[in-house]
């Protein structure tokens, strides 16, 4: 087997990134939200930039055809912010489709052929109900195996789960101290779905109870609040609502360039030195351990390879949650914890935005919200943010080093990219 | 707007390439056409490749998630032919899905990130019903202006050719002739889906009728056969049933790698020196033109540029024929005729395989079939077959210079790439 040291041909740095607001729209298609997170990138761009400049567009979905009857995304989104003839390019690894478009872009302006490119990704999925959006987020793992038996993706997480728990005692409640941890985030994140803490949603409720002269509920702190079942239903154990990220619509964008011409653009070009990508057996029983993504494991030894770095160096992640337990796996996986102590470090808040290893800081899937195909170049947006100094109530000072970890599927696709400031 | 000669940073060839039949197989789904293709291709591999050596998988697909319920194909087309852990990134850009797989894989190579891709197409639709998958193909065009209106492929293509005929006076005729060579040449491919001329068709239709004693149709040739409306019915005027590329059902792959290395592999790489790609409004009605496709006409400008040789020194090509008119305007667009001398330089016999400019030797989509994700790749097996004497009774002699052009949709994507034997 081929075993090299992988370099891009040249490097390549974001000089600009942003996104729509999040949420659930039943007004807004996919065009609306590209135009709009489009716009809100090129607000970024420090000096400026002509949209005429970019020479190629990448635009991550990961149904679109299903979701809003829309197939060939590609030229449609490079249509309405005025890029055609720009080649037009749609990716798709389910909820990975943007953080590999992100890949292929990087790739792209590495190989020469363009200097500047548009990474994207957008997703409109409210359009349909809950149960038709589940089943067609389904056909992201193994038609043939599981969904043919039942699976969908919070079952096959709870399996992850369950496995976790068996193996290292992990419990309900450091699940779903992940959720109140990034719901903390997600309240400072204007463009966030759920731009609310735990203890605000509580408060609303007890607000409104009292309001409408109904019994008040006993909650005193948000713990108690997610432990009541009428509030935090189960719906695939031990996976509650509250450990699940929510059906968002939205969109990203961020704007890469060769590096030799990056501060034509900004004074504080962001470059991206590692990129990993890997795969593995669509379906969980085709795995030897479910306790850990192995596609990511991979994907991570690249990338940190590629940047000559360690996990220890990264001073801000963000990582794939659509699960809480999928925060773990992740923060495990990119070797900022020992296996199984991914909880007890988000227990004790390592992984809080004032903790040593500040994870999802943008509220991620959880509280920001996870418009699928959006979520790899939405994650961009956050590090971009925080990495440039825009990050508001947000901001974590000084970030140097950042990682970008983005999840298709129960882990059959797993990309992870670093940024450095320098 | 930045405009300067693109060049790839290192050159990149192909070393093998082969399909799996092509046809209506309700019995097999993507994973099984998909190991077919694959194995076929490792078998073309002069000199043998072990497919550990492969360092990456791009897989062009338009719908498997709506036509078999399985999206996020990429990995899972990895792990079916052992390719996990390998990164699989899967393209979409309707039917010119794989030709993007194919953009992406050379420029993927040329970025230095990778020697060694396996690039690949796949689609799988005759599970379901004529009428669903053309309102699933639909969704490739505009579905807020055109599908919601009623509009789908065939009635598409039916504006494309009647502004043809009204523009330069194209004929019916002119465009049946088109079907007959292309059916001429996919006699001769064993993996087509109709490996039959129309003369085949019509003798076993002549042959039937008088075996069941019914009366014997007065048929005399092929123009004659393909004018009876209860052979040719009409789909949408003026595009009849043989005018339209069939619901095919196949898979396709090809290997690329840095041509420093191509070899080791084989005495005779094919080297690609030439690669272009351009969108378009999504809608017709979004175009100034609709007797030609700009993105054509300017992806092979890029290609042309970058190979460095102009449309007469082609000498062979696998144009997007699904439906006749396409490859009317594709001929043109391509700068192998003038505009409107497309039907006329066909009705004359210049782009059949003994003509001064061979076209869809293979049997294009309307014979050998149109596995729409499939497609792309598909061509390139063509052009490698021909290319490296390996097209048997097809054979062009002496092929050192060839053209692939694969469309999505109505023209808004369009990829074009120049092969050389050197």
């Amino acid at each position: 087997m081929v075993q090299r040291r992988k370099r891009l041909a040249r490097g390549v740095a974001v000089i600009g990134a942003g996104i729509s607001h999040f949420g659930a729209f039943k007004d807004k298609d996919s065009r609306d939200l590209f135009v709009e997170a489009f716009q809100s990138t090129l607000e970024t761009v420090q000096k400026g930039i002509d949209p005429k400049e970019i020479e190629a567009i990448y635009v991550g979905n990961l149904s679109s055809d299903c979701f809003e009857g829309q197939a060939h995304i590609a030229p449609l989104m490079a249509e309405w912010v005025g890029l055609n003839p720009r080649p037009a390019t749609r990716t798709e690894d389910a909820c990975a489709s943007s953080g590999v478009a992100l890949r292929e872009g990087i790739i792209a302006v590495a190989s020469g052929l363009y200097d500047i490119v548009l990474v994207s990704g957008v997703e409109v999925m409210n359009k349909l109900t809950t149960a038709r959006v589940t089943d067609i987020l389904a056909a992201a793992a193994d038609a043939l195996y599981e969904v043919s038996v039942g699976a969908t993706f919070p079952s096959l997480y709870a399996q992850i789960a369950t496995a976790h728990m068996a193996k290292y005692g992990t419990t309900e409640e450091q699940l779903m101290k992940i959720a109140i941890k990034n719901h903390n985030n997600g309240a400072l994140n204007p463009k966030a779905h759920f731009n609310a803490s735990i203890r605000d949603i509580m408060n609303s409720r007890l607000a409104k109870a009292k309001e409408r002269g109904q019994p008040i509920p006993s909650w005193t702190d948000q713990m108690e609040f997610l432990k009541d079942p009428s509030v935090n239903p189960i719906v695939a154990w031990p996976m509650k609502l509250f450990d699940c990220s929510p059906i968002t619509d939205g969109a990203a964008s961020t704007i890469l360039v060769s590096e030799e011409i990056a501060r034509n653009f900004t004074d504080t070009p962001i470059h991206i030195i590692g990129t990993g990508q890997a795969s593995d057996a669509q379906a969980l029983h085709g795995r030897k351990d479910i306790t850990s993504l192995n596609a990511a494991k991979l994907a991570a030894e690249q990338a940190y390879e590629m940047a000559g770095v360690t996990p220890e160096d990264i001073q801000l992640a963000e990582v794939h949650d659509c699960f809480t337990i999928a925060e773990v796996l992740a923060t495990e996986d990119l070797g900022f914890f020992k296996p199984g102590d991914g909880p007890r470090a988000a227990e004790e808040g390592r992984t809080a935005r004032d903790g040593k290893k500040p994870v999802n800081t943008s509220g991620g899937l959880k509280a920001k919200g996870h418009p699928v195909g959006a979520t790899g170049v939405g994650q961009v947006v956050e590090i971009w943010e925080q990495m440039s100094g825009h990050a508001g109530p947000r901001q974590v000072p000084g970030v140097n080093l950042a990682l970008a970890h983005n999840v298709g599927a129960s882990g059959s696709t797993v990309v992870v990219h670093i940024f450095e400031r320098r």
